[in-house]
């Protein structure tokens, strides 16, 4: 061992021991004849002390930022204590230091400010792992791995390896594929996720699986997504939505407890997809602040119902509205005093291509009482005040109108919602908000194919109640303009989300589990009956030797990590992470491979020109 | 939740209460008017018992082998107890079930010894993983995995996840590839180990690193080889040989106790590689047993010295011997009486293909003093006496003689001795005998390309004392016939085995963590400088940033954990591993893709004839 101790551990209590330190120097100080260094490992930063029986030694053999050096000495209390240091009320007095390893200059600091770009920093991501900020990132991701470790021990689940050379089944998702050179022509496909694997240990009989395991995604990289990403992959058997959604609201609370020290004690809400679409214009809603939807007007049905609030409209003659499918309002708390260019700054805004809105509408709740708006020529002030007062605005406050198509609309409300809670400090990111979505659509209509696509996945089981509906009706859409009119879009899925301050940290549903429901399934995503049994022939047959009732879910591991962490990017919180075009920039891969590979694998490159 | 208990918890304790159990059915037995079921989880099974009361419903609803059942009833005290299962004393009264899924008769029996064969059971492997035998192998995988991790966490280690896709450097093992879409012409390639990413990790300062992981080599697959395997993979700064030797001594140890309870307290012995080589043939010796080797005639050189045993066949006119480069015996113990039938056998067993010897030669220490052996022509008594004591032989022994080519001859000798203790009962699976072999070679003589290769990998440094000699010495071979005269022949590696009963279960290095050494270590395997950085320049940057000593060990998960159940097959403990094509055949994978997913990826099939 080349230490006694590590550099965040000697206290005064230790004064007077003899100590052997290893590390980096972080910082050199020259006093006269004296020089003091920090010397920095993983566990903290340890002030040294040469006095000048050293200095001839460091004459010739200078310690630069970022040498690797072993330093023996005494433990010293300090006269100049640092409170701001674990160690800083000693420092070590060096009899003797030998320079392990030399650096040269880094290309950019090693501080929690460092000036270092993004694709800088990348390229020496090494480098970058130094800094403190990006350290506590993975120690924080270490503890969440861990404490997810212990609560599903604890409650019985086994850890359980499942194979990453697997089946191409391209569902949703591109899979990445793997050329086999034992079978040529034939290929791998690297896990999109172990569903199928965790649904076959339940029919084996496993009873409560967990996995923190990689999967792969060959689709094109929005922002903050990686084409491999991190899973705590969970299934259980004989359980219920109600026992998937306590057993996992228990380790997230578990988390929270471990790695934040949060007693996160209140039931965590649950809300339907229905009712998250209606309130919030999102099916992962932040509730960490109000600002709820008034919908005027709305395509979008909850519960079978239109809204009863377009009498709101009645009487007035605003060409917008009246044309629009969807009239949709926020109040937002104490903004009655925005001037014009605040609220034209507004206008642009949802009118940017990511947003798309023709315009916005506003009311000023004003505190003397009054209330202006932006269509005082077509409303009266008591029409005004009758929207104000439907959503929930209070004096001072503003409220912001959009109108559109129904989709758009939504979306664009919702959008406007989190950037005012933005704006307004409402989104703080030391403020933890859990959510559970429930009773998501088991299909979505795929326009482009006339014909239903799964929302979740093809192993989810509908609602146990809309089980007859699937099983009794043609999944065949005879009118593509009434596709709305099909009993299938009324099938609600057995299917949850666990939504964090606005994003979606966790998925899952209670499976199918019977052979006849899973060929109805793949029948209704179009799927004839031979390309489902070429396909997941093997899960169809498990169903047929005592399929137990299951459920699962998996949680986004870096998603996870990055909010508890109070950061945006998933990035932040991998060790080795990739670009937005799928490059690893210090490796420089993917690269080029040798002819030998190609002549083994059997393949060749068909570029397209 | 469809159960209050599991299948293996009730006991007398619970006797009258009401409980509902849900599992498969494992046998149903009639007796008269009432029926027996065996129900079956992952914990246990629990007798239940139908009155009449049910005969009508049991009727209509016939319980079969693995139909899923959840049963409601009371526990009662069974009169007839069976004291070889935990729930033996109880039985539950059913007064209400459920069938939750049938099943078809499966394709074999769900039992300890089945009535599937292999391809049988791979294809069901679903079916298979049912088995009590199967399951007990993936607990104790599990067990193995949760002692490493609470090891590794206790003394600080981080566990942390490096990337899947990576780039192309095939040394040594071939290289999975993944062609990327998004970077036409370009190829990621699986892991081999995290082995570069581990030592940035040391780089960027994590000093105590882990994961259990999956590694891909595509390799032509032996026996009991798989394409993707798990290594417990570890890494530490600030180390020397020693602190990592009794580091994963201590986790090994640990692992004893956790998962099998026993307390091995012994110290682990050490051996060198010469040594290993000279006694027992072979680099991962079984030390279960003795029979080490009498080296009478060797050109194996151990510290710089061939054997003195040479004047043990002075005076003896045997040309077999006296033409032999090599001549080797091995004393076993009580073989004396072996027959001639016997003998022949074992002179057909050495001259299989797999042995490759030309013949045996034996001496029978006979318990009334005398001695016999098939060269009673060309050795007096005296001479084979002299063999048999200096084999270590005692009355009753039989001695076993190999001659021929060095490396075959050691080859088979070694086999031969662990053959005869096979048979001889010495290889109990329950003797666990640990050992670290040591100061391995840090070259091999690569014939075919006459230049080094690394036998552990590029990053493995020298012995200290050995530094120089890289340095100092230019690695190219002038004069191939005496590549042993090299300085870099003598060149020791800074690198430890870890051995279980004569499988090698971890392997590891010291690692070299100096730019210029490295550089030196990639021109000795023959690589150009723009090689050298084309494929490692990350690596080789990465070291002039202040790169700490460090080193470390991968532990092969599969083996360990074969070997702590006392199989042969880490088959037996992989959940869906591949068959020796590596296909998994349960799947039906690899497979053919579709054209679409060709043409994304813009390559092509390019088949021989």
């Amino acid at each position: 061992m080349y230490r006694t101790h590590t550099c965040g551990e000697l206290r005064l209590a230790q004064a007077g021991q003899e100590v052997t330190l290893a590390g980096w120097i972080q910082i050199v100080r020259k006093f006269g004849s004296i020089t003091f260094a920090d010397l920095r490992d993983r566990y903290g930063i340890t002030q040294l002390l040469f006095g000048e029986d050293l200095n001839a030694q460091l004459d010739q053999q200078p310690l630069g930022r970022e040498f690797v050096v072993q330093a023996k000495g005494i433990v010293l209390e300090r006269t100049n204590k640092n409170p701001n240091l674990a160690t800083g009320d000693i420092e070590i007095k060096v009899t003797a230091f030998t320079i392990l390893n030399k650096s040269v200059t880094p290309p950019f600091t090693i501080q929690d400010e460092t000036d270092g770009g993004d694709d800088l920093r990348m390229k020496f991501r090494y480098l970058d792992l130094r800094r403190n900020a990006v350290k506590k990132n993975l120690e924080l991701r270490y503890a969440v791995n861990r404490a997810a470790r212990n609560y599903l021990h604890e409650n019985q689940f086994m850890d359980l390896e499942t194979p990453f050379l697997i089946k191409s089944t391209p569902e949703g998702a591109r899979d990445f594929v793997v050329p086999s050179r034992m079978n040529p022509g034939q290929f791998y496909a690297l896990p999109q996720s172990p569903q199928t694997f965790k649904q076959l240990l339940m029919v084996s009989g496993y009873d409560r699986y967990y996995q923190i395991t990689k999967c792969f995604r060959d689709e094109d990289l929005r922002a903050d997504r990686q084409p491999e990403f991190t899973q705590i992959d969970c299934e259980m058997s004989f359980v219920e939505q109600e026992d998937i959604l306590s057993m996992f609201e228990g380790m997230i609370k578990h988390i929270f407890k471990a790695v934040k020290g949060i007693d996160y004690t209140e039931a965590v809400p649950r809300m339907t997809w229905e009712d998250a679409m209606w309130q919030y214009g999102n099916d992962k809603p932040d509730i960490r602040f109000g600002m709820s939807l008034l919908n005027i007007k709305s395509a979008f049905l909850k519960n079978g119902e239109y809204p009863a609030k377009g009498q709101l409209l009645a009487g007035t003659d605003f060409k917008v509205f009246n044309d629009a499918e969807t009239v949709v309002a926020i109040a937002v708390p104490g903004c009655a005093d925005h001037t014009r260019k605040q609220t034209d700054e507004l206008t642009e805004w949802v009118k940017r291509p990511q947003i798309g809105m023709q315009g916005l509408v506003y009311i000023k709740v004003n505190t003397d009482g009054t209330y202006k708006s932006s269509v005082d020529k077509f409303f009266s002030e008591a029409q005004l005040k009758a929207i104000a007062d439907a959503a929930g605005a209070k004096a001072g406050d503003l409220v912001l109108i959009l109108a559109g198509a129904e989709e758009r609309t939504r979306k664009a409300i919702s959008e406007l919602r989190l950037e005012m809670g933005e704006r307004l400090g409402f989104r703080r990111k030391d403020e933890f908000k859990l959510l559970w979505v429930l009773d998501f659509p088991l299909f979505e209509y795929s326009e482009e194919d006339n014909r239903w696509v799964a929302r979740h996945h093809p192993f989810t089981a509908p609602k146990p109640s809309h089980i007859d509906t699937m099983i009794g009706n043609d999944p065949v859409i005879g009118n593509a303009a009434e596709y709305l009119k099909h009993p299938y879009a009324q099938i609600k899925a057995n299917a949850y989300d666990m939504v964090l301050n606005g994003n979606e940290i966790g998925g899952g549903s209670i499976r199918i589990f019977q052979r006849d429901l899973q060929e109805k399934m793949f029948a209704a995503l179009g799927m004839s009956k031979e390309e489902a049994n070429h396909k997941f022939g093997f899960l169809l047959g498990a169903f047929e030797y005592g399929a137990p009732p299951h459920g699962g879910i998996a949680f986004g591991m870096d998603r996870l990590c990055a909010i508890l962490g109070g950061s945006e990017s998933i990035r932040d919180f991998i060790a080795f992470p990739k670009n937005n075009s799928g490059r690893d920039v210090m490796l420089d891969a993917p690269s080029a491979i040798d002819q030998k590979q190609f002549d083994e694998l059997q393949i060749k490159l068909d570029l397209k020109q």
